[in-house]
C-alpha cells in the first residue's frame, strides 16, 4: 500500500528544490530498474505492482527490506509518465569524485546551458553508446536528475558520471586539455584532426556556446550542412560530433 | 475575434481522422511560418495576436484574406504547445508526386514503423540538414502531420518531401535502388562503402527493422558502440547514418 508519507516524498522529488534538500531521484521502468540494480547507486525504494514483483523475485532478493507493493492505482498517483511503468524507483543521486586521471584520458562532454530535459538525456544516452564516462554541465543546464532526464537516458545515468559545476572554473583547472567547441563557424569536423581525449563542449539549443567561454576553446568544430536546415537538434548534433571523435580511433 | 467554427475546425485538426478528411494540418510558432509561407504549401489560415500581426506587415502581404487576429485567451484554446506562440496557421497537406529521377540519384530515407512523433520530426530535420529530399514512411509510423511532428522538424516539414506509402511496394518498384539497412549485427559503418544514392532503411525504436522488409536488404550497416548504452535513440541513430553517407561525398 501507498502510505500518504510515501505518495508525498516521492512527488516532492518531481521538483528540483526536493531532489536537493534529500540529494534523490525518481527513476521508472523495468530498464532504469536493471541498470540502477546492478550499479554504485544507492537504492532508498522500490515501489512497483505486484505481478511485478512476483515476476523478478530473483532480483529483487537483494531489496526485500525497501520494496513496496502497491496497485495500479496507486501508481498513477505518483508516476510521472502518462503510461505508467510497474516499477518505480527512488534513488540516491551519485556524488562522483572526479578522477583527473580519467578525465586527462579520456573524452569528456561539456554541457553549456542545454535546456531540454529530452536533449539532457539523450546526450547522457550518447555518451554511454560512444564509451564516454564524464559529463560536466553548467549549473544553469537543465537538471540531469530531472525525470524526464532520467527516462530519456534508459538507464544510462546509472553508468555516465555527470558533474554540475561551474565550466569557467573547469577550463581553468584543467587547462591543458583541448577544448573542442561545436559551432556553426567551425572547421568542417570530416577534415579536421580530433584526438581520442579532450572535452568537447556543446552550447544551448538556440544561442549556442556562451560568449564567456569561448575564450577556452582551441578548436573550433562543426557539422557541414547539406540541405536548407537552419539548425540541429542539440542532442543530434552532440552524437554526430561525437561519433566523428570515435571513428578516428 | 475567434468563431466556434474556427475553435473547432483547428482543434479537430490535432487528429488524425481529421487531418485525412480535410487535408490539412497545423503549424505553430515564428519558424514554422517563415518556412510555411516561403515554400509551395497551401495555407489556409494565419491566425496571430495582433501585435505580431503588425510587426509581420510586409510578409503578411500576400495573406491578408486569411488572416485572423485573436487574443492571447483564444490562443490558448487552440494551441497544442504548453507556452502557446504568436501564430498558429492551418495549411494544406501537400500531395507531392514521387520524381522518380530525383529519387533514383538521391539519398531517401525510409521510415519503417517509427513511433514516437519527435522522432519522427527530428528525422525531418535531419533530413533536411543532410539534402536528403525524400522520405518514405510506412503507414504504420508516426503521422507526419502530427502537431508534435511537425513542431519537431523546426520548419523543415516545408521542404522535405514525406511520402506514406507501403515499403514493400516501394522496394519492388525501385528494386534497382540499393536498400541499406541500419541494424545491430551490420556492417561497422565507419568502413562500409557508401553512395551518395539510394535508400536508407530505420526500423522501430524497440524491435528495429520488420522481418518483412529483410529481404530487400543489400548491405546491412551498424554504428559501432564504445561504451554499454543498449541502443541509440532512432534519431540520433539515423543523423549518424545520414552524416556517415554525406562525409564520404
Amino acid at each position: 500500500m501507498l502510505s500518504k508519507s510515501i505518495e508525498k516524498y516521492a512527488n516532492s522529488l518531481k521538483q528540483k528544490k526536493h531532489r536537493l534538500e534529500y540529494k534523490r531521484f525518481i527513476a521508472e521502468g523495468e530498464k532504469a530498474f536493471k541498470e540502477l540494480i546492478s550499479s554504485d547507486i544507492f537504492i532508498e525504494k522500490i515501489i512497483a505492482l505486484p505481478e511485478w514483483i512476483d515476476a523478478h523475485d530473483t532480483e529483487l532478493r537483494k531489496f526485500r527490506n525497501v520494496l513496496i507493493p502497491i496497485n495500479e492505482r496507486e501508481m498513477k498517483r505518483i508516476s510521472s509518465l502518462v503510461k505508467p511503468s510497474a516499477v518505480f524507483l527512488i534513488a540516491q543521486i551519485p556524488e562522483w569524485i572526479p578522477d583527473e586521471k580519467n578525465i586527462y584520458s579520456n573524452l569528456n562532454l561539456v554541457i553549456d546551458n542545454v535546456q531540454d530535459p529530452g536533449n539532457m538525456g539523450t546526450i547522457v544516452r550518447i555518451a554511454d553508446w560512444f564509451g564516454i564516462p564524464n559529463i560536466f554541465c553548467s549549473e544553469d543546464s537543465a537538471d540531469p536528475y530531472h525525470p524526464k532526464v532520467i527516462q530519456s537516458t534508459m538507464g544510462s545515468i546509472a553508468r555516465i558520471k555527470i558533474f554540475e559545476t561551474n565550466l569557467t572554473e573547469l577550463f581553468h583547472s584543467f587547462s591543458s586539455i583541448t577544448v573542442y567547441g561545436t559551432m556553426k563557424d567551425g572547421d568542417n569536423i570530416y577534415k579536421a584532426k580530433l584526438k581520442d581525449h579532450g572535452f568537447i563542449l556543446i552550447g544551448n539549443e538556440a544561442r549556442g556556446i556562451s560568449d564567456s567561454l569561448l575564450p577556452f576553446i582551441h578548436k573550433r568544430i562543426s557539422i557541414p550542412r547539406f540541405g536548407k536546415a537552419e539548425s540541429l537538434n542539440a542532442a543530434v548534433a552532440t552524437a554526430i560530433v561525437c561519433s566523428e571523435f570515435r571513428r578516428i580511433a
